[in-house]
């Protein structure tokens, strides 16, 4: 029985376990908050600290970029780390994101990094407004972006991001990164797998729509092939130059037929969860199967399949259960505003099915918790039945 | 989050758990050998004993039939046992279930109630041969069975059967069922849900291969409708006639186009194991959700889906994980000679795809362990391929 520690004791570790435990693998997640080792599912339950959990293991992995770098090289040291300390570091800082896809030479959007007022003056004559600054460390779900769309701003922005690194309490220096912002169509994202023999597979591309910053809706549905095949060349060409193990996530901006890279996450990610019921192994399975080093499991698109995401809300209406396809998965967490606190995954025989399932669903649940899915849905619906 | 307590700790409960967890649901196992309430993934993990197990969950259910009848008592007294205690104590005693059927007018094997020999007598001269004799109580997988196929095996059959009520250490009087053998063309089971509002829903008639009395292998595939509204039909019999909450197993000799009733299980059940990756909901969620009071989930067939059952054996070639849609579920228990270990589901877009899967999978799997799933696949690939 293969013994897996997760930095990390979210619900990403926590659906590890649930796809880990079929497998007869023995998942346990660090709490860096409290530095316990836990169970993933039931946290009170503490087996003890990082050092008896990194000994006792057999193979380590994150389910989050933001781990502390002294955490991430002492697990390094066991040689038990899947994927690697720089993989995950390069997950956790924009700066060293955008200089790898530079050095892989993958699309992205024209940039400039900022560490003072110098760089900020000549990254508004680099680049066309509008322009998006966003933090390099812990800058996910739209916390530490400022958009610059009219030169008068510059000052204030200004102020505020110098503010904002002067405060900046991490070991690492913190830093912005401009970004000049992309017309894109629509974002998208390409979850996929290396193991430790090298073998890759990808799933399909997804389309991620965003509520106030946070993924609210991803939708896994027969995708062009051209465009699925230039997102998989980018995920090969990212994951071979970092010599990646495990699942990793790359999101786009679509732009007519092109795809830019908008970022990198080096572990399971939300836009993937839809694969645990629109898939033949969910990424959960494949990234356990990918660092155990084991054959990665079929990552085709069974039927199309949607996950919503319920933020903030710990209160569904047993109603939707009466949809035949939905799953609901619960994250056991406390009720905080904008917290990922589940998701719901719908699945439809074809598009147009889905789409009414995802109507219908709208229809159940309560519109401040999820503000825009009735239009969501509703334009989804009109598309697919064009 | 709704508590429920499952009378049993085995692998049923273990796959309760792991679909309940998403849902919320807190699920504990009560080991009926220890007399633990414990956890049904982690059973070192206990609990309390079965008052406080009783007092501190919603609902109780029962993962096996075969439980003390104080214990089912108990139980009941709570008013939070689904299914009741009658139905789960009928599908602990052949002599009950024929009772139902016959009161349900449903077809089964022309049969003959013994205690004594009288009765054996009696059965002798009502049914022709082959007449198989099961014992009354706890005679599943090929355990307390005997075949007469010609008479002058009667005398030697009586004296095994006769010391073997004698030796019973049952509660309840041990007994035998005689019924005349059916030349049934194929074994089918039926795996249906009915929940507290009494709504129902079928799972596809599944077809069944038994290797030395045990189940080997389950299969899910587009089946004949007659066949099963046939079998739906009885479904509803049975399961109102109980007003049974739950999943129900029902398994039926196929005789032509005619299904007669074999035996029912009050509980998920082996044959349905596929449905964890071959159908939007699982009959663990399924039953789950129907004694818990919530709608019932989707019980279609999303693509043809067979189960492998791993017995006796605990050494799996990793190289199974090479076919794309092969899901390994382990209980994690010690091997044992006869013991189910865990089982294998695999998925074919169609079923000539299924068939291939699994002759691909019979070449990996040792073939002192699974003696005849290479014949087994090799002939419905032929059938598939016709």
């Amino acid at each position: 029985m293969k013994k897996v520690l997760v930095l990390g004791a979210g619900q990403l570790a926590r659906m590890m376990d649930l796809a880990g435990a079929p497998l007869g693998m023995d998942i346990k997640a660090f709490d860096v908050r409290t530095n316990n080792v836990v169970h993933p599912v039931d946290p009170e339950h503490i087996y003890g600290d990082l050092q008896s959990g990194i000994s006792e293991c057999d193979v380590i992995t994150a389910e989050f970029e933001h781990v502390a770098h002294n955490t991430l090289e002492e697990c390094e040291a066991s040689g038990k780390l899947f994927p690697s300390s720089n993989a995950i570091k390069i997950g956790g800082d924009r700066r060293l994101e955008k200089t790898l896809l530079e050095s892989c030479q993958v699309a992205n959007a024209k940039h400039y990094i900022i560490e003072n007022k110098n760089d900020f003056d000549e990254a508004l004559q680099q680049l066309e407004l509008p322009i998006i600054f966003k933090s390099a460390l812990e800058g996910y779900d739209g916390k530490g972006q400022w958009r610059l769309k009219s030169a008068d701003q510059a000052e204030q922005i200004w102020l505020d991001m110098a503010k904002f690194i002067a405060d900046a309490t991490s070991s690492v220096p913190q830093g912005i990164v401009a970004e000049q912002m992309v017309p894109f169509d629509r974002e998208v994202s390409l979850v996929g797998v290396r193991n430790t023999l090298g073998e890759i597979a990808v799933y399909p591309l997804t389309e991620n729509h965003h509520t106030n910053g946070i993924l609210s809706v991803s939708v896994a549905a027969p995708i062009d092939k051209n465009l699925q095949a230039n997102a998989a060349d980018v995920f090969k060409k990212i994951a071979e130059e970092l010599n990646y193990v495990g699942v990793l996530a790359i999101e786009f901006f679509q732009v007519g037929k092109e795809l830019l890279v908008n970022e990198i996450a080096p572990r399971v990610h939300n836009s993937g969860h839809w694969t645990q019921q629109g898939a033949d192994t969910c990424q959960f399975e494949n990234h356990l199967r990918a660092i155990c080093g084991l054959p990665l499991g079929g990552t085709q698109l069974i039927r199309p399949t949607a996950m919503v995401n319920i933020i903030g809300e710990d209160d569904i209406s047993d109603d939707i259960f009466s949809i035949p396809s939905v799953s609901l998965h619960w994250y056991d967490k406390d009720k905080r505003v904008g917290r990922k606190m589940g998701h719901i995954n719908l699945c439809g025989k074809n598009e147009t099915e889905l789409a009414e399932r995802l109507v219908h669903l709208s229809t159940l649940l309560n519109k401040e918790s999820f503000p825009d899915l009735s239009e969501f849905a509703t334009r989804y619906l009109a598309k697919t039945s064009q």
